[in-house]
């Protein structure tokens, strides 16, 4: 086999022929789904899935024909986002998993790709020459409230643990519609925000302040997006329905103002102590992949105390929730090495996936492809696998310790400027893992102009520019043409408007050379449509 | 002047040519912006204008140049849905409603339309022959609680005289976050939601039953769209920027169920109560139409009682409300007439549109175009000017009397099965009225299916059928035929799979008439490509 990184040469499970170290969240049972581009073309995000240390360009594949009769249109494998992907049924979802993996296996099942060094010079990308966008347009988002241990704890904090959990919380997966728009992929920078503080904690009718977030903090949660056809407004899923409409899950950093939410939140809920990030993993671990991993949730084989009510009984509780071990991490500012502060896991949830996804329809809500739904923190019993600063520091009164850092005290009771927060997560099989990557983020001070702000301002100057008007652009065709047809089908397209210089081919079509338009000619001595004009260069016919 | 329809023989204030009653909603000095199709076409939306009885279709205005020199591609208002209008910056609003203004005007500044009668028969649209669709895809909707009266009623109700307001409540314009993907268009049916029920309303330990709602109401509220382009994540936007990001406003029905949401919505506020439907009104009326009714709000010419903080001071608070009388009619299942049960007015907001807006991004939340702004329930200071049934019947301890009804009792606490709601609005002027129309709902009853759903789940069979795989598509096809390569483009952009049956054509170029392929001659005797084939029938050159 050939050798196609050095990073393969480390000791490897593998059963792909392309070689994957047995810590790697992405070997060949995983095939997690994502949106990507290159380092050297960052603007043509397409569909890749991750194996070891490459990404899969699935458009390579799709245009070598190798994504052919798996039963719908697989350019949709060549969309900028999962959408349409997502929307397809499962058995789809299933077909490309499979193809993927047959392409992949050392058994040899497929080999049209790794007997073809041209193709797998163009499909595999090296993981470093990559750029991961967000996996989905999302619709909505929503985030749940499903960990038993941390709404105890949050209850304990603010109400006392005789009231810890509020009388509705063993009867439904709490939840509140969150913000679509600032969901944003790993990797994003995250400006602390301003916004308003109650003046005296212990004294509401002070009324509040306006400075920056001083409470600042993450929360460690997973999310699934939705897939499959809508469920039409009006008609709720049920419970044997909820599986085939998840597509796949993230790790997700619910980053939240734990002072701003203080003084917001009454009566309606967290709004702007949460609308400004919430930061997701880039690929996308369907269900199939996860499938070896099902368990019981923390809560055990069955809700009994109380029983759920019939809607929301799951015949397969015991075995709906998944071994997924959770990592926190903060990199202080100083640091070169991340202190892990949190080890969780998915299985601390006392309604899973499915519960959240068909309770959300009870009244009729239609769930769409792409809507991403949050778990809320995932917090275990022990002081050592809290999801949440808000829990580790237990409302500011004991510090977190951060075995890797030299800072002096190192140790956090909320987030600093400068920190910056990984979160991973992966299901240990034997041998190999199903991984999700991290999804990580940095804190800057309040005020800053992150990296993709100060790329939106010069974008919108340039957008500027183009709308401004017709760029002086000047189409000199021929209605018989079809190659002007085609110029001008890419002008409508990208939107731009053009004067239309009509050109009258026929007496050059009857070979002859009189001209019928001296300024054509001055313009392209070939006499030749399509010629578009525009102020600094022209271009002919290619 | 010809007459267009015999509703124009009513007496008229026209300003412009096409006669417009003077109580008609949408006069010249108005121009509100809406997505329609025609009943015979229903499934081509597209871009119109109300004026009158008639819906200019903007469409025929671009294809006959009316809408060129307008500074940005004007093929944009040919688009199914407004967003890519919308995130135009204002001036190109103001550009196209001004354009309108004078091809519709009596004083014939630009004769182009009403001098054409081949455009005006292409682009003048009866509305009854209208259907009209949600006004833009909403990337994510946001409702506020921003009516003094309504959230000094609420609280007096659950929290009694001395604490209704939150202390949170003349600081900040609470509100939270919406499901996008529920907002629907008026006329759309809502089927009542089965959900979970406290069971005995007074010890919450009882917990929950699973029913229909049986407190269904409406909310009478209005929203506004987000225009311009988005602020990036992390740039609040500022008081001075606001209003340019309003795209403009239509009247909302936020149909909410109490019973629902008394028992889920402790303590991250309501959501399967609200998730079910909100409906808009179809045409979206500009902050420029509205300019002449700019009035200050119940709470007078300032905020003194506390000063806001700086970021949500306007130094126009006087004049940033607007004189918009607000009506809601409920008609019973066997009523022919609607009866009134309410008069509310938009000015009935202690917080205005700018100052949601910008509190919204206080934490740096992006704001986008499309998305929608809800101003939570406007209630007036009278019994007659409640805006929800809540107060109306001041939580069922009371009836709301329906004039029009013929039942007996004719009375409501809360709305019943086969009752329509219809909310209106406007603005009066002088002898003239900017008005917004309707959005009117039906209450089907629970576990009803909608119209909507009936078309969805044929439409769904359909699709399946359609994405079962390659429908037996063959394109018989010669690389150097542009025209083939059409076929192909086309293919591509519908995701349709097909067999590639390669061709070579240039023996039949070179006028030799030997065929190259007996099985393309045996389908299409003229040996051209390209050529599709499907079970069905045979597409030729077409």
């Amino acid at each position: 086999q050939q050798q196609l990184h050095p990073s393969m040469l480390t000791q490897s499970v593998t059963m792909s022929w392309i070689p994957v170290s047995a810590d790697s969240h992405f070997p060949i049972q995983n095939i997690p789904f994502g949106i990507f581009s290159t380092k050297s073309l960052p603007s043509w995000p397409r569909v890749g899935v991750a194996i070891g240390e490459f990404v899969v360009d699935l458009t390579a594949l799709h245009n070598a024909g190798l994504l052919d009769d798996l039963g719908f249109p697989s350019s949709i494998l060549t969309e900028s986002t999962l959408n349409s992907f997502m929307n397809l049924e499962r058995k789809y979802w299933r077909a490309v998993r499979a193809r993927i993996q047959d392409l992949l296996s050392a058994s040899n099942t497929d080999t049209r790709l790794s007997s073809n060094e041209v193709l797998k010079a163009r499909a595999l990308v090296p993981v470093e020459d990559v750029v991961m966008h967000m996996p989905a347009t999302i619709g909505d988002y929503t985030d749940f409230y499903s960990s038993r241990e941390h709404a105890t704890n949050v209850g304990i904090m603010f109400r006392g643990k005789d009231n810890a959990l509020q009388p509705n919380w063993l009867h439904l997966p709490v939840g509140y519609h969150g913000r679509a728009s600032s969901v944003v992929v790993s990797g994003s920078d995250v400006v602390r925000p301003n916004g308003q503080l109650q003046v005296d904690k212990d004294d509401a009718s002070k009324g509040s302040t306006y400075g920056p977030c001083r409470l600042l903090d993450y929360e460690l949660e997973m999310a699934f997006f939705v897939g499959g056809q809508a469920n039409p407004l009006g008609r709720p899923l049920t419970m044997a329905e909820a599986e085939d409409r998840i597509f796949g899950v993230v790790v997700m950093n619910d980053w939240s103002a734990r002072d701003i939410q203080a003084w917001e939140y009454v009566p309606l809920g967290p709004f702007t102590a949460k609308n400004f990030a919430t930061s997701v993993s880039p690929w996308v671990v369907t269900l199939d992949a996860l499938n070896d991993f099902r368990c019981a949730t923390s809560a055990g084989e069955a809700q009994t105390n109380p029983e759920p009510l019939p809607y929301l009984q799951d015949p397969e509780y015991g075995r709906s929730s998944y071994n997924v071990r959770l990592e926190v991490q903060i990199q202080g500012p100083q640091d070169t090495t991340p202190s892990t502060v949190s080890v969780s896991n998915l299985k601390y949830m006392y309604w899973n996936f499915k519960q959240q996804l068909v309770h959300h329809s009870v009244t009729g809500c239609n769930m769409k492809a792409g809507d991403l739904l949050g778990t809320g923190t995932i917090s275990g019993p022990t002081d050592d696998s809290l999801g949440s600063l808000l829990e580790g520091s237990w409302r500011g009164s004991r510090e977190v310790p951060m075995a890797n850092s030299t800072e002096t005290p190192a140790m956090r009771k909320f987030l600093k400027d400068g920190d910056t927060v990984i979160m991973s997560g992966y299901a240990q099989g034997e041998g190999y893992r199903v991984g999700f990557g991290a999804v990580s983020g940095k804190v800057l001070a309040a005020g800053s102009t992150t990296k993709e702000a100060a790329a939106a301002a010069a974008k919108a100057a340039a957008d500027a520019t183009n709308a401004a008007g017709p760029r002086n652009l000047k189409l000199y065709s021929y209605w018989r043409s079809t190659s002007s047809w085609r110029v001008r089908l890419a002008l409508a397209l990208k939107g731009l408007s053009y004067e239309y210089a009509a050109i009258d081919l026929l007496p050059l079509v009857g070979n002859t050379t009189e001209l019928i338009d001296a300024e054509l000619r001055a313009k392209n001595p070939l006499d030749q449509v399509p010629l578009l004009e525009f102020t600094d260069a022209q271009t002919g016919e290619t």
